[in-house]
C-alpha cells in the first residue's frame, strides 16, 4: 500500500487546521491600532497553536519521508492523531477568549497530551513495519523528546490551576524542545546515504 | 484518464469536510471545565461524524488503490458521493444542537443512507471498468457490508422516532462494522502480489 | 514548466469552495423535520452551486489532462477563473437567503457569466500553447457549448427581473448542457490513442 | 529530502487562505443590487488580497520549480512565510470593515511587510542550498523587486495616517510591480534548457 495518499490527506487536514484558526480572530470594531490591544491573549494562543501544528507537520513530514510502506494500522493511527489535532482550534479559541483561564488552559494541555500520545502510537506502528534496523529506528533512537513531552503536559494540567502562566510556560518549553525539526532523521538519512543505502528502496 | 486527480480532489474535499466540523463546536462562555458539560451531545456527534468520514476516506483510499483507470461515469459517481458527504457537517451540527432529537437524528441517518448508496454506485462504476476478474472484484466479493449498511440506516429512520438512542446505537453499530479498513482489499492485494500480478499494471 | 502544481492548487481551491458552502446552511433551531421546510431555497441554491462547481472541476480536469505544459499566461488565466469561482459561495448564500429575489439571482448569473468568460480565456491560453493540431484543439472543436453559455447567462440577467424562475431555469439549462463531462476530450483522447499518439509526449 | 510535500502543504495553506476570505463577505440583508453598494470597501480589499496571495502563490511556484532540494531551514522559513500570509484574511477583513481606516490600513501594510521579509528569508535559504551558479541565483539576479517592496511597505505605514489612499495606492503599485510572474525564472529556465542543462537534475 502506498503512503502518498496518507501524506496528501494529512497535509490537507493539517493545512486546514492551521488556517481556519485565523477565522477565530474576531475583527475589532474600532479602527484604531489600540483596538488590537484587546486581543493579545487570542493572538498569543494563535501563534502558539500555529507553532505546535507547524512542529507536528514538520515531524510528520520527516517521519513519513523515511517510511517505506503503510498498512491499515498506520492509517488508523494517523487518523487518530489528526482527530486530536483537529481539536486544537477549539481549545485555542477557548483559551484565548477566556484570557488563559485555568480550565481552558488545562484543556489545551489535555489536547496536546492526547495528540502527543497519538503521535507516539503512530510512530510505534510505523516502526513495527519498518523494523529495528530501519533508518527511522536509528533516527528515533531513545526518543527522549517523545517520552518527556507527555510528562510535561501531564504536569501542566494541575499546574494550570496553580497559575496559568506555569502551564503556558510549559507549553512554550515543549514547543522549544521540538522546534528543531528532528535533526535525528536528517542525520540518520545523511548517514544512510553515505553508506550507499538510499532512504527509498 | 488518470485517477490521481480524482484522489487528490476527493482527499481535499474529505479533509475539508472532516475539519470544518470543528468550527461548529462553539466555545463555552465560562472558563470552568464544567462549562464543557453543556456540549456533550455536540461532542459525541462530532466524534461520530469524524469516525464516519475517516471510514469513508479509508475505504475510498483502498478502493482507488486497486483502481487502474477512471472515466466520466466514475468522476460523476465520485462527485455524487462527495455531495452527500458534504452534508454531514450540517446534519451533525443539527443533531448535536438539538441533543439528538428524533427529527435531526433521522435526518442524519438519511444522509448516511444516501452516502452509502452513492458509495455503492461508485463501486459499481469502478467494478464495471475493472472487470469481474479484477483485484477489486475479488476483494469486494459478496459485499455483505455494503448491502447490510443501507438496510440498517433505513431501519434507523423510523426507529429514531421510537427512541433516538436506538437510531444512535445503529449508527455506532454500522461504524463498528466498517471500522476495519476493508481487509478484503488488503488480503486480495497480498494474494495478487503473491501470484506475481502487481496491483498496478 | 510543469502543470502538476497548477492542478493541485486548482483542486485545492475548488475543493474548498465546494465545501465551505455547507457552512452557510444554517441549522434550524427547531428539532422537527418540518423545520427544514424553511430552507428549501437555500438548499436548492446549494445543490445548484455544487453542480456548477462539479462541472467546472470536471471540465478543468479534462482540459488539463490533455495539456502538456503551462506558462505564466496560463497560470494567471487560471487564477482569474478561480477568482470568479471563489465568489460563487457568496452569491449562492445571497440568492438562497433572499429566496431567489431578482437582484441576487441576477448577481448569481453575473458571476457565472464572468466565470464562463474566464474559462474561455483559460482555454484560449492553453490552446495557444498546444497548437491547432493538438488533441485539445480537436476536442474543443467549434466549442458551441463555450459560446452559447455566456449568451444564455447574459439573457438571464434582465430576465431575472421579469421573473426569477426564468433566470433559474436558464441556469439549470446551462448546467444540463455541460453535465456530460466533455465527451469531446474523452473521444479525442481515445482517437489519439488509437492512432498511436499518446496524450502525453 | 524531497520538496514535493513542501509544495503540497504550501499549496494547501495558500488555497485555504485565498478561499476562506470569501466567508468574510457578509451577505446584504436586502435583495436589491444596490445593497451591494454598501460593501465596496470590503470587496476592494478582497480583490486586493486575492491578487496578493495569487502573486505569492505564483512566485512560490516559480521558485520551487527550480529548487532541487530542501532542508530543515527551508521548511521553517516556508512555515514562517505561511504564518504571515495566514494573517492576510484577518487584516483584509479589518481594513474592509472599517472602510480603509488609517490603523487597519497600516496593519495591512505591516503584514505585507512581514510576509515580504519572510519570502526574502525563504529565498535566501533556498539560494544557500542551490549555490551561486544555480538557475535560481541567475533568475533572482539583483532582485530589485524583492528589495524595493519592503521599502515601499515601510513607507506606507506612516503614510496611511496621512491619508489611507496613499497607503492603498502603494499596495496597488507593489502588486503591479509583481504582477508579472517572475519572468526572470522563466527566462533563466529557458536559457538553461537551451544550454542543454535541464532544470531538474
Amino acid at each position: 500500500m502506498e503512503k502518498n495518499r496518507v501524506e496528501a490527506f494529512s497535509d490537507g487536514v493539517l493545512a486546514i487546521i492551521i488556517t481556519i484558526m485565523v477565522l477565530e480572530l474576531s475583527v475589532p470594531h474600532e479602527a484604531e491600532l489600540s483596538a488590537l490591544g484587546e486581543l493579545p491573549s487570542i493572538f498569543v494562543s494563535y501563534v502558539m497553536s500555529f507553532l505546535y501544528l507547524a512542529i507536528y507537520w514538520n515531524n510528520h513530514h520527516h517521519m513519513l519521508a523515511v517510511t517505506h510502506r503503510v498498512n491499515g494500522a498506520v492509517l488508523w493511527a494517523n487518523l487518530h492523531l489528526l482527530f486530536w489535532l483537529s481539536l486544537v482550534p477549539f481549545v485555542t479559541r477557548w483559551m484565548g477568549a477566556t484570557h488563559f483561564a485555568a480550565g481552558p488552559t488545562a484543556a489545551y494541555g489535555a489536547v496536546l497530551l492526547l495528540a502527543a500520545i497519538a503521535y507516539y502510537i503512530l510512530q510505534g506502528r510505523i516502526l513495527a513495519l519498518e523494523g529495528p534496523g530501519s533508518i527511522l529506528a536509528r533516527a528515533v533512537g531513545s526518543d527522549w523528546k517523545g517520552k518527556v513531552s507527555p510528562l510535561l503536559y501531564l504536569a501542566a494540567l494541575p499546574l494550570a490551576y496553580v497559575h496559568q502562566w506555569i502551564a503556558g510556560g510549559i507549553y512554550i518549553l515543549v514547543a522549544l524542545i521540538w522546534l528543531i525539526p528532528d535533526p535525528r532523521i536528517e542525520r540518520a538519512l545523511a548517514e544512510a546515504e553515505a553508506e550507499g543505502r538510499g532512504a527509498r528502496p
